[in-house]
């Protein structure tokens, strides 16, 4: 299982997915499911995935390839778009293709084909964009009124991200309100697992200047966890309850 | 959909179930999903139930026969077992029953046979005791370490339950503590819905003294959601966020 989130802010995109898998092996080793294209002074591209391991590599292999099955009709690659919503559908072109490769295959082993995907960046002058692709390849793209995407385990973390997730946090207010959204996750389902990869893009910086990653001993993640764990008792404690 | 739960706690049983169904009918009008055997002095039995109606119509309808398919190979029925483990049994064995007078045409018609019970309740001078029953028929009992159980949609309202359900804790805290919960799960998923059924059992009353119903107009309900959406907001600022 996975965990991922995206959250869009006026200042900014925070990303974080856990790095959990069950397939036992992943061939990008230090981020598996959170993946940059990055070109300084120009764009920053970020891809979480979640789904069938075989397929998301798959995908971000392809999108990998400079040429041929990496490029669209313009022989345009992330590396050259010139706009978010260009380089999401090249996420679907590449998500259609693998289905074309392996969808067959993966069928006749009953295995399904599901993946999907969180793209945010900031490409040049446009403001910065944040996608959830789906299997099929559409997309839909974050707004004011939903500026967070989850992908994988999303339920047990959805409901701090309803009550306080804002498009005008800071960027570290948002860090803090994702790692409170995978406590929560992380509590209830254990397949999704440490460390957490999280990376804080500020607006206009078109650089990664805060990728970091959160592992069991983060002092900052303990002391939140446990922060907010007597938080939410002493905010039940104040309630009314229900008379005896 | 569907969000049911049961708190043992050592003062009683708190119950709550959503009243949504998308099935279109339902023929026990006023509290569909919660079922009550009651024998004042003597016993109280309390029945949530998740998943396909007909199949948990048909569990209710079977347990509420006398003779017959309602009772056991002694003839006993919810009314005359003599332990709480028996009434499981009783749950069980009607379930296994409908599997085997539909499950075959379910199956032919693609649908699943999945249904899921939690029952609770006093027979005489045993303590209370809570179980989750499965589509199998088979059970668990909720222990100090595990002392509720959901069933239905459970994930967005588990973190809450989680962190603060226990078994020393006071009813009416209870009945705040499975509110809340509904309250996350009502904002996240529109398929479980108000009016929300609820029982609250006292210990040793063996009579059922405070079921209610809680609507969109309940004062108390409205003001728990809001208040402790002002308290999680609180308890959000006041902890550190990451350094911007």
């Amino acid at each position: 299982m996975t965990y991922c989130v995206g959250l869009l802010l006026e200042r900014g995109i925070a990303f974080a997915s856990d790095t959990r898998t069950n397939a036992g092996f992943d061939n990008i080793a230090t981020f598996p499911k959170l993946h940059v294209w990055e070109k300084p002074g120009d764009r920053v591209i970020v891809l979480l995935s979640a789904g069938n391991l075989a397929v998301t590599q798959a995908v971000v292999s392809q999108l990998n390839e400079e040429t041929g099955d990496g490029a669209d009709e313009d022989g345009d690659t992330l590396h050259t778009v010139t706009t978010m919503f260009q380089a999401a559908r090249l996420v679907g072109d590449a998500v259609r293709q693998v289905r074309r490769d392996d969808g067959e295959a993966l069928e006749a082993n009953s295995e399904s084909f599901s993946v999907s995907f969180i793209l945010g960046g900031q490409i040049g002058a446009e403001a910065p964009r944040l996608f959830q692709v789906y299997s099929a390849g559409n997309f839909i793209e974050a707004t004011d009124d939903t500026p967070f995407f989850q992908i994988g385990e999303h339920k047990y973390g959805k409901p701090i991200l309803d009550r306080v997730a804002a498009r005008d946090m800071r960027v570290g207010e948002a860090a803090k309100l994702i790692l409170l959204s995978f406590d929560s996750t992380l509590r209830s389902n254990l397949s999704v697992g440490m460390p957490i990869d999280m990376l804080l893009y500020r607006k206009d910086t078109l650089e990664v200047t805060d990728r970091r990653r959160i592992g069991e001993d983060d002092e900052y993640f303990r002391n939140l966890s446990a922060a907010w764990s007597d938080a939410l008792r002493e905010a039940f404690a104040k309630i009314d309850s229900m008379e005896d």
